[in-house]
């Protein structure tokens, strides 16, 4: 099914106050991300390139040696490996990532979670 | 840069009617894609994957041979080698469309269209 409704996918909470929702394909997942005021996605790295837009809120967001304050409607992208980290700052942050290739970790977490839908 | 913002990325018109802003790295292609009312990105494929989410306004949305009405906040993936067809209804949308791998003939496109800045 080509078409998701955000209100009828489970989601996910990857870290303490962080809840995603993540269709995914071929060569693309997308991550409809959820952050709590305050929550944190720590410092890490992985070898999938990622990008995305901040929907909703303020978000702290490191990328490399940089780091700023983006506002609803900013883009990035975080090159393969690079280290990054996001915090949701004075209230909710809703962001939508993009992964390429298809994070294999969350896929596999998210089908152990929702196999009663199957 | 990693960091994006719209309104300091150059839009190019792809389609009457249809403006794009194309950020892209190693793997993926971001494409910020305001239509105006009505516009239509004609029924079409490409081997890249497409995924994305409606970020404002209403749009009929063909994959294959399902079409929908999706409202903002509606997210949707196109399977490569997928004829798909977009129509802004009921007034402006804007789309972040996201493509892996890159979408070269954009990044051509784009590239031939910004080196006045450079």
């Amino acid at each position: 099914m080509p078409f998701y409704d955000i209100k009828e996918l489970p989601a996910l909470e990857i870290i303490p106050g962080c809840r995603t929702r993540i269709p995914y394909g071929e060569h693309l997942m997308l991550s409809y991300l959820e952050m709590d005021d305050g929550a944190e996605v720590p410092l890490h790295s992985h070898p999938h390139e990622q990008g995305g837009i901040l929907l909703t809120g303020r978000m702290q967001l490191t990328i490399g040696d940089e780091t700023r304050i983006c506002e609803a409607g900013s883009l990035f992208l975080i090159p393969p490996n690079t280290p990054h980290r996001a915090v949701a700052v004075d209230g909710k942050a809703v962001v939508l990532d993009v992964f390429s290739p298809v994070r294999e970790d969350y896929a596999e977490r998210y089908n152990k979670y929702i196999p009663a839908r199957s």
